[in-house]
């Protein structure tokens, strides 16, 4: 199997991200099915032209029209799903996701997937502040990263299906890591800078402050608008990882203090020579 | 004195923002003469019609001529700065800064200045990463606050004065502040969120990382890349209010890492909401 356009795809779940999945893949010429929890975002999905047709109930008879299934649902959901529904897949179909961590989810789901269905992971690295299917967009890919996390369970012809898939969806870059790489990057990257967003807003009174902030602030908590559901789920799904990132964290904060007491000037300049150097890496828009 | 177009205003100090003044001044009409190190920098400004003027020396004879004095210097730079060339400002003078630090230098600066001219404090929160006239551009003062942080030795006109300057540069929005009250918003929404993008920037081996990096680790570092000289002085010079803005944060970033590691959902969540709601307040660009 080869991803092209004779192949079905289903959207499971369309918040933000499955939207934006259906639009992007209906505007590639795809037959995109749904399924949603509402009407209303069928209704909505239907009327851009994103789908072909969708369910809100599961049932076998529309399901087993699909060879490719997204799921685009909370971590906790997502396993709901497989566990109560799997027997309505298709055989030989290839599902993936859309999940923020993998460790704690791809070798759960490998594991207590039908052998004749194949699970192949993959982490878009694209969003926003904002949730819900009324705030997709194709958009939010072009700039954006896509991460496959295969297994040792994995066949290449799934990794390729992915990764193609990850191309169609017209993302920037596609690129493989373990499940375990992939969680380390992301509870650094992605994980960690929440954290400290969510800090930074909460730990005083800001009354009044924004008659007198910079760009700097506002750059440092745009992420601190969060969905707090989904991200609290993240943070415990990866809870090690993101221990481990954020000891390193206050490590390096804690060392900044102490030369700042002590008056260490060129401590402070050697860590802010060191910070604008390592920064040059990341310095181009959309790298 | 109020400003007008017949008063003619000198800039100390050449670089990002004393060219940015520059601009902004001569292109709203008025004479600007400057004082550089360089001659080169001169050149520059007078090529491009930022300056009528300017002398790589401090002389009376030029200083004498100007009713404004703008000092766009490093701090010590400026306190050096009046020890040794006072005598030659023009007698009524109204002299002003760009100092990111106000308590330690506003005081200082009046006590040993000349009881015939007048200095009152401003801060433009506008900036770049990079520094250099040749990054010199009014743009950086569109959507930016300007601060006066007079005292009680400051005249009404003096602080009137000053205020027009910010209004004449373009800043969005003129405020004032004690000098006290700007140190601890300066030392909260500037300095620690510097900190913040350094110590994250260099607590770990990041090679490799910017082909994953999202949005959001790159918004959380663009300040990573820092001028070392300057930073380590505003932080050392503020060194007090930004030790204990900073002990707020990591306070709250504790308090977070103790909720995962107790893998306490709610208390995650609520101060996710609490972020979140916060963060609404400095949501608009340009606000």
């Amino acid at each position: 199997m080869k991803l092209d356009r004779k192949l079905k795809i289903c959207i499971v779940g369309l918040g933000l991200m499955g939207g934006s999945y259906a639009q992007a893949l209906s505007d590639e010429g795809y037959e995109v099915g749904a399924v949603a929890r509402r009407r209303e975002t069928l209704d909505f999905a239907l009327e851009k032209g994103w789908i072909a047709h969708g369910e809100t109930e599961v049932t076998q008879e529309y399901m087993s029209r699909f060879d490719i299934v997204v799921f685009a649902l909370y971590p906790h959901i997502f396993v709901e799903w497989i566990e109560k529904y799997q027997r309505c897949l298709k055989a030989g179909a290839v599902i993936t996701d859309v999940t923020g961590v993998k460790g704690c989810i791809v070798y759960k789901i490998q594991e207590m997937l039908r052998p004749d269905v194949e699970f192949i992971a993959a982490h878009p690295l694209a969003g926003s502040e904002k949730s819900g299917i009324e705030y997709a967009t194709k958009e939010i890919f072009r700039q954006a990263n896509y991460i496959v996390t295969p297994t040792e369970k994995n066949t290449r012809e799934a990794v390729e299906i992915c990764k193609s898939l990850g191309e169609t969806l017209g993302f920037k870059t596609v690129t493989t890591l373990t499940p375990e790489e992939h969680d380390e990057m992301i509870g650094f990257l992605s994980q960690l800078t929440h954290c400290i967003a969510v800090s930074l807003m909460t730990c005083r009174n800001t009354d009044g402050f924004e008659k007198y902030t910079g760009d700097s602030f506002r750059d440092l908590t745009r992420i601190a608008n969060i969905n707090d559901v989904m991200w609290s789920e993240l943070f415990l799904l990866n809870k090690e990882e993101l221990l481990k990132q954020m000891e390193l964290f206050e490590n390096a904060f804690a060392n900044l203090r102490k030369a700042i007491e002590d008056e260490n000037t060129d401590e402070m300049r050697s860590l802010m020579k060191l910070s604008t150097e390592h920064r040059k890496r990341f310095d181009k828009e959309g790298k």
